[in-house]
């Protein structure tokens, strides 16, 4: 039975994800992502989930970071979260009792429709995480009189939920990836997705177009590009890149030794199933297969057999 | 004498910004970044001055998506300001007293080393911005014994400064613009920025490959790209574009008209004077007398004078 | 009743072609390309008709360097003639008498199966061109006893066609063009080509990637490429485009004047309606109307009406 | 001691530079470029010698056709050898006796000056060959007083050299290779050449730039391009390419793989050393140790070793 750390405490949308990637894992909440990630990369935990990104406030900023400058971890499976705020109180609660609401700030722009529309008058106060909210609200003298949270976290609590998906959008989704140290690669599976860090080797007009050019001129398509900050002043970025298809790919592994020829530096995060399942359009000429028998043809030329 | 709104409270680096950008406007200190932008918009204060991105923290995305999806604003100007941070603490204190520091988060980070080796015993507790966390210490019966802030947040709120410039790095900057209502654009100096959105129109493979080549192509370089979530699921996306010159260049301005011919939405958000006072290398071929030149040719040859 | 000079002398395939493009026109055949494209410029003609290139030869090279280098010209016109050979004779001569075969070698190598079938005993003798060949058997005493040339070509000279369409390949075609001294061009139709001749700056590696970019990023496909040597050593090469579309289009003529601005000299050769009549597939972007749409609303932009 | 096929007759400037090729070498001349090929092909030659392309008058397209449609040969050398046009004539003829030259056209045209004003009431001829124009001039009996041919002609024939190095233009260069029956290549020597032939796949819009792309984005410099007719109509055509690099190079290697997975057909025509010596400049990230590097690199990622 893996231990996997996660971004707790418990009764975070990450605990919701972790259970749903590994239902039988044991969980190790923590404090913050870095502190999640620690755990994996220190051996307290056997690998550890996080958010990457969500649809509606783009990518957690830690955790690029952290992939990018922390010691080296990889990812091996991702999920792709709905985003599902319910209303918890204590039981007995109903909701003209409720004047005040605490949640996590996200959770207030998300669920803004609902608490206009239902809650008036209640005040809404920001907490640092909605699973703190959820926490702090189950205390029996809390000042607040529900949290918005999700709905796992109202099992963790004891509170009672009152109402379900009340966020303005019900398509909001958190991406989740989970985190082992280095070791052997999860297989192709034909549906899959790699994603890279990318330093470059100096900042000339162009480099990103050539970059891009790498995995054009192979056929591997692009899904996701966020630009950092290296910290060497205003204008200075390295990048992220998720893409289509597996490292094991002859197209996928010849763009990205294109990329480490031409770039500083290319850190490799990860190859891993596709949460959605979607196989990848292969442009003509550039499956295995072709690259294979490419190959072959290159080697009977350079042997002058032509 | 201008007036503009500005992320506060007094004592911010946004205020420091702001006086150095606008010497003499009248200030508005606003409650966060869409407050401030929108006593710009509804025409409380003639303009306004936020952050848009941190050298070691990366986008403001608030302001980003501000700038992508509110009622629009045009960037005017742009200021690089050096992030010092001072120790401050009411009159009196000494160093050896303080046993409770309080900051924001990002400040907590950005001086770990100097709080670690100056104040190894002390608890440093999150504080919502730098300046409210002077604003905190500067009350009589404060539970926190020091604020870490700007120096102008002391003079603000009474405060002594203790140490100066105590950040673990020297060169992190924060880049701040001037936002006005939309009207007759900044002339260009010949050292210019400009900014823009991009939705794309579908989201097919190569569709960032194709929009960087409108701009390659007339020799424009890029300084900036991010993307951002268009909040219609994991995997759309749209783009910030910061580039070299002013929109009144030919090159520039046959770029984005590209750029508006094959993209869903661009949404131009202001040409200014770089703050670096950089002039851009400009390609052969693209200067602004070669498009005059080359667009008088091209009328002869449509006339069938060749 | 214009006059056009054409490729002679009478008989020749261009004749054919001539006399498709311009029924009514008088004919005044020459030596040569270059004559017949001086009699143009010089004014003795109103135009001539030459070939550009043919399906199994190539580019008829005098030509393309004549409209490089010569007193410009404009093409107004374009016809594909299937080229088919007549096994012409004097009247009274049958197919078993013929001991001595004359005409160009072009005919020569490409009607060898037929003289191989049906005339195995049989020397063929090289002549200047198709037409001089039937000329000369028609004289009463050549030694010839039949010419390999156009049906026409025994119309003029009184020979008799004992064998039509004798060409070993059915769809061999000649691209032939008329040309006119400078002035209004053909109006759009919808289905036009335009023609161009282009001399690099400098001959930097990419030079000719850079070319094709400024025609694929305003969706200009080329239909041919042909390099031709400057005179200024090996590895001096300039370039023959065609490609779709008139040079009124928007995305024509900002196509060449993108050419225009990097490259050394461009020289317009014409628009003029395609001889297939096939329309482009204009590509998201690049109709004119698109053009014409994002030209206002960068003159909007350039207001500062955002 | 090699036997070497070449364009004859004895005399052609092809004679001069196999001879500078292979001095030791024994000649077989031959009537056209195509027997010469062939004796190689069949191996009554170790080889042949047969002109590419010359700085005035273009490519050679019986050549190039020949190498892309005919048995396979590979190119081992390359020659460029300036073009030096004397006049020859039977011993005891005097310039003012000179009433009727023969030669061949490309001559005419390339000595029009020399003639127009040393020769200004002499007719000239059009002969097949400069070496056969020497040929015809030496015998007692000929029509013409003198022929223009290389010197090497005079040489054979028996002819003086009345004048020499007469061509309007001192430094037009003919290009000159030796090709073998298929075997092993010429190793490399940091300044070398390769050539290809390339058949599309299908001929959609933008093929030229994909497969000038896959040479770019591995820093492989084109130094030629030709276009060619497949013979399937107007609008259909295949290209020879000569580019900078040997095929054992690695960037090269894969530049060729690249273009044999998207074309419909790569014919490998040879790598050999470059005839001007001069090192391509090696663009970062292209070279043999950085391709080897990245490979080691991407084994270590396959692996999960990051």
């Amino acid at each position: 039975m893996p231990r996997l750390a996660y971004l707790g405490p418990e009764g975070t949308f990450t605990e919701e994800a972790l259970r749903l990637l590994e239902p039988d894992a044991e969980r190790l909440p923590c404090a913050n992502v870095t502190a999640a990630l620690n755990a994996a990369r220190g051996g307290e935990a056997d690998g550890a989930v996080v958010p990457l990104e969500n649809s509606l406030e783009g990518a957690i900023t830690t955790t690029l970071d952290e992939f990018a400058w922390g010691e080296p971890l990889l990812i091996t499976a991702e999920l792709l979260l709905p985003v599902r705020f319910s209303l918890l109180a204590r039981p007995g609660t109903e909701l003209p009792h409720i004047k005040r609401v605490y949640t996590h700030p996200a959770a207030i722009t998300q669920c803004r429709a609902y608490v206009a529309r239902e809650l008036p008058d209640a005040v809404v106060v920001s907490a640092p995480s909605t699973a703190a909210a959820a926490q702090e609200v189950a205390l029996p003298g809390s000042p607040y009189d529900a949290a918005i949270a999700a709905r796992i976290a109202g099992e963790h609590y004891g509170l009672v939920e009152l109402a379900g998906d009340i966020g303005d959008r019900s398509d909001t989704v958190t991406r989740f990836v989970r985190v082992s140290r280095p070791g052997p690669l999860p297989e192709p599976t034909g549906s899959d997705r790699t994603t890279l860090v990318v330093f470059l080797a100096d900042d000339h007009p162009g480099a990103l177009l050539e970059m891009l050019t790498e995995f054009s001129v192979r056929g591997v398509n692009l899904s996701r590009i966020e630009s950092r900050p290296t910290g060497d002043g205003i204008g200075r970025y390295f990048f992220h890149f998720d893409f289509e298809g597996h490292v094991a790919d002859a197209r996928v592994g010849e763009a990205i030794a294109g990329l480490h020829r031409i770039c500083g530096e290319v850190r490799f995060l990860g190859s891993y199933p596709r949460a959605d399942g979607v196989a990848p359009q292969i442009k003509r000429g550039t499956a295995d297969g072709e690259f294979a028998e490419a190959g072959e043809w290159l080697a009977r030329v350079r042997a002058g057999q032509v």
